[in-house]
Formats: structure tokens, C-alpha cells, sequence
């Protein structure tokens, strides 16, 4: 038998197999009434999920699109950007400023670690700041920021400065209700929580946010909101959209809707608390400070190249988990449960955990960390969806 | 029977079967040797087919995204571009100048004609002028650009100048070998001649081209080519690639090296002469002076709304027909036979027009346009695939 594959990478995630057929249905025209419709839908559906009364906007791209879109269309000459970087995909955020002669404010601080709302509210404080970009999910240690908090105490600081948060990996598997917790810009990929392969990005647009994009003078054309806006009151889109993968993408948010975001909150949470037991219980350090409910990131200990036990899960038993990126590579597991994951994902994923340890020479007891996820699992309440 | 839908729209065009089921497979890991094993192989195919020793680059993203990229990356402060503008697209390439500043000098025609090589370089003289931008095939009104002739002629106007050529409709379909042609920046998107949905954009680039981008400072991130070249060596891209869409992609093109890209050309030669034939035997006018080989234009004679054609084409047998965009809506039809399409696509469409045509008031003679065809067909060289 060849490999039987198991995704557990924080992105690409798993698809279900409605929302894999949807993609192999044919070809359709997208400037008709069938196309309107289902970006309506689609829009509607991210609405009630996000919680927002705001615009979602759907792009052909990867995440990285709707950062630049966030950041480009909400940042005037003159003014300033703060940005919080603690880890690879903060450095992204800066790059974006950076690539477009956007000031900013950099609030830097060492991987792995999570701002306190005090930390940015501080580097907001300036009236020139515009905008505020921070993570729910910083995917590449795993850390989890305090969305709600920080959007309290920048609203303290400077009431007119919007509110940006990369959802990319933390969307859908993570609490981040927009509106009342003030997200303006909220920035998503398509294949991470909304269990589709990648190729659309999402940004939800507040209506503060939209007075701020009018009356800025960007240089955008494939990531101009102002174009999108134009074209929302048809339910349209400006340029050709993506209308086979939305079609899937439908599906997908349906599913979410058919379990309920809350349920899907709570799957990825007591997943993430499973996870985390057996990590535990098996004598491993998790590197952020704060992890999320998306992503476990373990430390691996010194003088064990985490790549080798990548490598050992993947080729061995088709598991395959990421390594860090950058400085971080070598260093670390990162192991998600995030979108389309059950169980039995994280249980199997554990057992091969362990097992590949062992095979690089970790003294692991086998079975430990798999008990005491079960332990979690057993003591959940029924309620949650597995 | 729920109707049967035969889609001859100049974009989204038909996908195979074999491409369909490609997209219905799980998804993956994409930093990993079998995302840079997928992303050459795609780039290499890419090469042969459209004759090139440049770097064909992929983008999760669709067409407008490439001309974005091949404009910006490529035309520096104080430098212009030279647009031909007799379409909606040659629209949209000026949109994009003027949405990053940079200066331009339009030759402007009317709807429907096509620039002589002598307009083109009379332009193009200026030695401020970095970058020429043209269409293989104007998608809004079926017109061809002569891209030999004209790149000869800037060539000789202006050596520097960079040739950029928009392939979103005419690549694969219509002939524009680009090295022999010259062309340094070829832009495509997947949901036409490629046989796939909308999800990628494709930017081919010439080493001619590099060297102008290598000293441009562009304001641009997620279209900055600088950062794709510095992924290129080790097979990558800067960020999330669509790599489900890529493997589907990579089927797509194997079928159009399987059938040979020369014969695809042919293919697509017949086919347009064929709906020529059987358009004029049907005493109806083509909208362009030089209608190129991916899609027939068809104006409808005055007091005809093309809307209704289209409309009944759609609604009683399942045809999807284009109409004009903007300024030329209700006044023709646009009927693609563009990718995925053969002969009994062409014939039944053309038998469709017929009938949308009479049922609108028209005085059409049923099964004139398709006789018609049927004589071009009969006629064929039996080495052309149909």
C-alpha cells in the first residue's frame, strides 16, 4: 500500500472531500448573475462567521495579498504604520511597509513572545500613527496575541488608528468575534481554517476602515479596495475572480456554518489543549510564551535537528508536520490541528510524534503523550464536535 | 435532463476531465521537494511551449495580476511606457500606469483595430521609453496585434525597450514563439488557452527584461519580481503558491505537449476559420479589422440587443456566449473557441447562434453558418486534431 497521507502542516491544511469535489466541477462564466449570487453568499456566510456587519472581501491570491491590501490602502504619505514583529510572518508585515515607503513603527520583539496591549497602545499613541497590524495566530511560533485587549488599549491611544489582524492561520480556528472586538482589517488565506487548498485570500473590511481607504491616495491596482468597493454594490468584483475555488469555498463555509463557528471554536480548542497534554506529559517545552488554539510548536531539544524527525514522520508514516522557518529551523515541530481536523488527526499524529523522537534518539516512554491527550479528549464535554 | 452547458466564453474556457480530477486531490505541503519538483516541471513545460529560454513565473493570482507585475517591476521614475489602448484591455494596462505613477504615452485607436508596427514604434522612439505593452489577441473586441512586426519596429526604434505582451486570451492558442519574437514579458492567466479555472497568473520573463528589473525600485510586494528571482534558483516562490491549482496545471499542460503546442496552434487556426465561414455565411459582420484565432467577434445589426441572443443561447440550450463589455454591450457577440475546444463544440455553438439569432428576429437561414463550417472542416488537412 502507498503511503496514506496525513496533514498536519500549519497550512496547507486538510480538505474535505465535499469541498474537493466542488473543485472538480466545470468551468463557468463569471460575469452572470450565477457568479453575483455566490459572492453574495459566500460574503454573507464569512458575515455571520467573523461576526461583522463589515465587508469581506474575496481576491485571487495568497494571504500575503490581503496583508498588502490591508496595508497599502489604509496607510496615507505622511502617516505611520505600527507594526508588532515576533516572528517571521511580523518581518512579512514590515517588508509590505517597507516595499511601499510606508513609515512605521516596528514594536520588536523576541520570537516566540506576544505583545501586551500596553506595548502597542504605547507605539500607537502617535496621532500620525494610521494603523495598527498585529496577529491572531503568529504562525511561525505558534504564539497567540491578545487581539481584544490590544484593541481596547489602541482605542484608548488614538481613537482614529484602525485595527489590522492577520488571521491568515488564526481565522475560523480561533476566537476573533470583529466587530466587537474592533478588528477593521481582517486578512485571511484560504487554506488554513476555511479548509480549502490555497489560492484565495480574504480581507474583511470594517466601515471605519472604508472612510480611511477613501481618502487615501494608494499605489495599488490588483490590491486596490477602492476598486473592490466599487464593484461590491453589484456584488462583483474587479478583476476576474477566482470562481471555481469560491464555489468550493461555499462549501467549505457551509460546512463551518452546518457545525457552527462556535462548535468549531471549541473542536479547536480542546484539540489544542489535547495537544498540548501530551507534549507534556512526554517532557517536550512549547516555544511561544502564549500558544494558540491553531498551532502546537514544540521546542526540540538541543543537539536534535528537528528536520530528522519531520523527515522520520513523513516518510515513514505520511505525517507530515513543518519545521520552523528561518533562524528557526532545525529548532522546532510545528504541529496544527487547524481547519479539517479531528481526533483521531491529532491522536495518530501523536502516536507518530513519539515514535519518530524515538527513532532520532529522544527518550521518549511510547504512548505517554497519546494517553494524555486521551485524557483530555475523555474528559471533554460531549457537546464538542471530534 | 437539467440542460447541458457548452461553455464558449473568451475566458473561463472549458477544462478537461483529466484537469478537474487533478484538482479533487488532497492538499499538501508546499515547502517541501515536491512543491519545487511541481514548480519546474511547470516552468520547463512553460519553456518549450512557448519557445522560450526566459523564466516563466507563476502567481496565485489571475491576469490582471501578471500586467500588474510586468509594468511596475519594469518601468522606473522618470522613464514611460507605451500602451495600446483599442480595447477594454489596453484600458486596463493604462489603469494600471496611472495607478502607480508611472508616465505613459497611449496610442489610442478606435474599438476593434490594431495597431500598424509603424504606431507602435513612432511611439516607442523616445529613449525615455523603457517598456512597450501590446496584446496577442485585445480579449473585448477579438482583434490580433501584430507582435513580430511591431517588435521588429520598436526593436529598431528604440533597442532598449522592453516588449510586453498580453497572452491572457491569445497564449497557447494563438502563435507567438517569444524568443524569436522578442517578447520580454509575456502575461497569461490559467482559465483560457491553458484549460484550467482562474486561480493563476503567469508572467514569462527574458533575461533582457531582468536586467532592467534588477535596476528598477519598484513599489510593489506581492507582484515584485525581484523577490521571485531570488526564489527561482532553489525552484521556489516568495509566497503561498496555489499548489493544487499547480498540479492541475501541470496536467493541463502535459495534454497540450501530448497534442503538441504546433498543433494546438493549427487547432485553433481551423477552428476560427471554420466559425468565420460560417458567420459570414450567415451574413452577419466580425467586429474587428483582424480577428485573431482564440475568439470570433460578431457584431449584431442595429436594433438587435446582443444580451437577447446571448440570453436565449444560454437559457433554452445551455450555450454560454460573451457579450461586449462597456461601451460595446448589446451590440455583439463574443464566441470564444479558445483551449479545450473541438470541432462538435464549434459546429453545435455555431448552430445555437443560429437558432438565438432567428428566435430574436434575426433572418438567419438555419444551417447556412454550419454548413459553412462543415466545408471548412471537410477541407482540413486530416493531421489537424479536432
Amino acid at each position: 500500500m502507498a503511503l496514506k497521507d496525513l496533514l498536519l502542516t500549519p497550512g496547507p491544511s486538510q480538505v474535505p472531500d465535499r469541498v474537493k469535489l466542488e473543485l472538480a466541477k466545470p468551468a463557468w462564466y463569471h460575469r452572470s448573475a450565477r457568479f453575483r449570487t455566490l459572492y453574495k453568499e459566500c460574503r454573507e456566510r464569512f458575515q455571520r462567521i467573523f461576526e461583522t456587519q463589515g465587508d469581506p472581501l474575496i481576491f485571487a491570491g495568497s494571504g500575503t495579498l490581503a496583508m498588502e491590501a490591508a496595508i497599502v490602502n489604509c496607510v496615507a504619505p505622511g502617516k505611520k504604520a505600527v507594526v508588532v514583529s515576533a516572528g517571521k510572518w511580523g518581518e512579512r508585515l514590515v517588508q509590505i511597509c517597507d516595499a511601499f515607503g510606508i513609515e512605521k513603527v516596528v514594536v520588536k520583539l523576541e520570537y516566540g513572545k506576544s505583545p501586551t496591549p500596553q506595548q502597542v497602545a504605547d507605539a500607537a499613541k502617535d496621532p500620525a500613527v494610521a494603523a495598527v497590524y498585529i496577529h491572531l495566530s503568529e504562525t511561525s511560533t505558534g504564539a497567540k496575541y491578545d487581539v481584544k485587549g490590544i484593541g481596547e488599549a489602541v482605542r484608548k491611544a488614538n481613537p482614529n488608528a484602525l485595527l489590522g489582524v492577520d488571521g491568515i492561520s488564526g481565522a475560523i480556528g480561533m476566537e476573533c468575534p470583529l466587530d466587537a472586538w474592533g478588528v477593521d482589517l481582517f486578512m485571511c488565506g484560504s487554506q488554513k481554517g476555511m479548509m480549502m487548498p490555497p489560492g484565495l485570500a480574504v480581507l474583511s473590511v470594517s466601515a471605519k476602515a472604508w472612510k480611511v481607504i477613501e481618502s487615501v491616495k494608494s499605489h495599488s491596482y490588483y490590491a486596490c479596495l477602492k476598486a473592490c468597493k466599487k464593484n461590491l454594490a453589484a456584488n462583483d468584483t474587479p478583476y476576474t475572480p477566482a470562481n471555481t475555488l469560491m464555489d468550493a469555498l461555499n462549501v467549505a463555509l457551509q460546512m463551518i456554518e452546518e457545525e457552527g463557528p462556535r462548535n468549531v471554536l471549541a473542536r479547536h480548542a480542546l484539540l489544542a489543549k489535547a495537544t498540548r497534554a501530551g507534549v507534556a506529559a512526554l517532557g517536550l517545552e512549547l516555544f511561544p510564551e502564549h500558544p494558540n488554539e491553531v498551532l502546537t510548536v514544540i521546542s526540540t531539544q538541543a543537539g536534535v535537528d528537528s528536520g530528522n524527525v519531520i523527515k522520520t514522520a513523513r516518510d515513514r508514516f505520511g505525517v507530515t508536520f513543518a519545521n520552523g522557518q528561518g533562524d528557526m529551523k532545525g529548532k522546532m515541530v510545528r504541529f496544527a490541528h487547524m481547519g479539517y481536523v479531528s481526533a483521531t488527526d491529532i491522536l495518530a499524529g501523536m502516536a507518530v510524534l513519539e515514535l519518530s523522537l524515538k527513532a532520532n534518539g529522544v527518550n521518549v516512554k511510547l504512548g505517554a503523550g497519546v494517553a494524555a491527550a486521551q485524557d483530555v479528549i475523555a474528559q471533554a464535554d460531549k457537546s464538542v464536535t471530534l
